[in-house]
């Protein structure tokens, strides 16, 4: 199984913009890549990160490939049954565990996906040469209706460590309540605590962390 | 296993109200609870619905316990080590399977709980009689903390469809997506479909359904 995580290097988690500055969003994606390169590590099986720009990763395998997501990852899955099965786990899964990732990797279709909220496609394996990825719009259905066509066997992962993706200022919630690595971290140094003042708990920020 | 599915009667699903008139919501909180109690009979486990208000379902152990919910489930969890275990499933887990459900009801832990958004907690089941809920704010780590103060073993269920309690529009898009019952048909027959138009993916009502 080859496992490749795209990230995008320049300017990432452009939807956190209300709550993170620039460098604070470049740190925090940084640190979700690191939890899911880690946790990807712990289930034995060695990362590849498609960048779309060039990335300084200590031991850890780094191309290059700033075409559109759709396109590197297509030109990365398997073109023959007798190559091996690719593994697509998307940078921002913050939650993601060595447990959750084994029942995605140890899947049995020649399509596996864990989906994340709204309809998307957060991790994958493809195992059957047919296959080929479209991450525009819900691509979860789409990617469902493609292995039909191709006559993929087709199976779903009913993770919600694997369903969070951490895209928009409510997901750091998750973070704080689920996460146990640098990107929970990361957001605890950037001033960021859980607050259940109106009955449902949010990730707020104490603006002067350093001062209080 | 005793599975307890609390029912908010009187004014469901209030946060859908800008989408989804009175009527709307309440027949739309029927379709979720009829979804959950046919995928936990599927599992062979018998429910009971504990609602807020009389209610006519047919076949169906029900309840009627007006307190808050936090009161009504702990008066209904074991006092002793002898007691049969219980399950509490919420009733607007629209994406619930057997599949799903049967990962929570057969975890080994004291207090196994499946986490929703938010830090919430959408099932659990309690083996040990010291466990009580507190359903109010972050009651996921409210919950891991009351297990280990009762030193009870404590396991988390790790599922995106568990994890999809329906509480607001953005959820409608899970249901349209993930839902196989009751409740998809339901939105559909209201004139909701699934539309990706500006690259994500969203539930739009169209407004005239019946005159397209």
């Amino acid at each position: 199984m080859r496992v490749v995580v795209p990230f995008a290097a320049d300017a990432p988690k452009t939807r956190l913009e209300p709550v993170l500055s620039a460098d604070e969003r470049s740190a925090f994606a940084r640190a979700m890549l690191d939890d899911v390169l880690e946790a990807i590590a712990e289930t034995a099986h060695e990362p590849t990160v498609v960048s779309t720009a060039p990335l300084d990763l200590e031991g850890v395998d780094v191309t290059v490939d700033d075409r559109p997501l759709t396109a590197a990852v297509n030109d990365r899955l398997p073109r023959t049954s007798h190559e091996t099965p690719v593994a697509v786990v998307m940078a921002d899964l913050a939650l993601a565990t060595p447990d959750a990732l084994a029942r995605l990797l140890e899947a049995d279709g020649d399509v596996a996906i864990a989906p994340g909220r709204g309809g998307g496609t957060n991790a994958l394996v493809v195992r059957h040469p047919g296959f080929r990825v479209d991450y525009h719009g819900g691509s979860f259905l789409d990617h469902r209706e493609i292995a039909d066509e191709v006559d993929a066997s087709f199976e779903t992962i009913d993770s919600f460590r694997l369903g969070s993706d951490v895209d928009e200022p409510a997901d750091l919630v998750e973070v704080l309540v689920h996460g146990t690595g640098r990107a929970p971290a990361t957001l605890r140094e950037f001033g960021f605590e859980l607050d259940a003042g109106d009955g449902r708990v949010a990730a707020v920020r104490i603006e002067n962390a350093a001062s209080n």
